[in-house]
């Protein structure tokens, strides 16, 4: 392996470590001592990537701004609903999404570091701004103003289900959530075209290369 | 005034302190003390009611289960838009049901006392169920999952609307959220004289009875 390379395999398990004791422990509670002693790397290592248990947080709120495993689709709006499928998909599978989900809901995290919910929002209505181009969506459809919307959905989706007495299974609530919103959003024969079930985030999921699997510390 | 509206009344204006430092400090910050100063009772007064400040809290969680202000409308359908317009009306109006979403989204504070959004599920689906057997809604709607799904995307907004950059009306983005799912739910017929807007939210809220207002100490 190449030094470069090394580096940023170093990096991201770094990171990962770091996001897993915030998931666990709150960004307040969370100590660099455990971030090392989880990540299994030398104090240095830690501080030539990171400078402060600050710097961390930051990087795994921008680890989880990601579209990994989504696949270019001649539908624009089967992207956009694949992007949250399987985000909800890898929610509960990947301590870096829920650590971020943690710190945006936090008032303090938030206070220190905002969310990345502004990010969500301009990546979805950039989709939907693309569908709306293409005529697959209705022509009144604001792209910005449903793309909030579905990421306070979304949020709260992910928010609820956590809190929630029973399991719920977060896919298959996003799923739902789509199955309500979807017809105001989607041209007629478009709609009928759309897969969205918890099936199509399993196989995009499954789909994802190994080696960003590894690399993010899953198959360990 | 007699005795018992007296305790009452002091019962709720210790409640309405109680949420208020709950609100601003979270629930693990917060001393029984601040809430003494804040209500301006003796300690006896406060012990009378509350045993703790675990008693506390999951009297704000109970009191911001609450539909007061919602009217009988022979539209079921019209009931619950106008539950969840009004609810977030009220949100950011009333420190009662501020801290009790941020109790409900704050984990250690989850953990002690649990949400009360399976009971926000119960109430919506109920309406829901009614609102069927009128012709109301489509005959394939769950009443449950399409309650938990308002549910999870009202809570998502108020979450996501307080930790956008910029100032995001509840009331607004609520009313959008419906004009998303309602095509999904309601019967065509009364889709067109469902009424949802932020105007209708603050004349309801105009409405409620100046008692209840000034019992919660929203007039003072």
């Amino acid at each position: 392996m190449v030094q470069q390379e090394r580096a940023v395999r170093t990096r991201r398990a770094i990171l990962e470590a770091a996001a897993a004791v915030f998931d666990e422990r709150g960004y307040e509670a969370a100590t660099v001592s455990e971030v090392l002693e989880r990540a299994e790397v030398t104090k240095g290592a830690l501080y030539f990537h990171f400078s402060s248990k600050a710097d961390l947080a930051r990087g795994v709120l921008d680890g989880a701004v990601t579209t990994d495993g989504v696949r270019p689709h001649r539908l624009k709006l089967q992207e956009l609903v694949d992007v949250l499928l399987l985000l909800a998909y890898r929610l509960p599978r990947e301590p870096m999404l829920s650590a971020a989900l943690r710190m945006s809901v936090d008032i303090e995290a938030r206070r220190l570091f905002g969310t990345r919910w502004p990010d969500w929002t301009e990546l979805l209505a950039g989709l939907l701004a693309e569908a709306r181009e293409r005529g697959e969506v209705h022509a009144h459809v604001d792209a910005t103003e449903t793309a909030r919307i579905l990421v306070c959905a979304w949020t709260g989706a992910s928010v609820v289900c956590e809190g929630l007495p029973d399991d719920y299974d977060l896919t298959s609530e996003v799923a739902k959530l789509f199955q309500l919103v979807l017809p105001a959003i989607a041209a007629p024969l478009v709609l009928a075209k759309l897969e969205v079930s918890v099936d199509r985030a399993a196989t995009l999921y499954a789909d994802m290369p190994m080696a960003r699997l590894e690399a993010s510390g899953i198959s360990h």
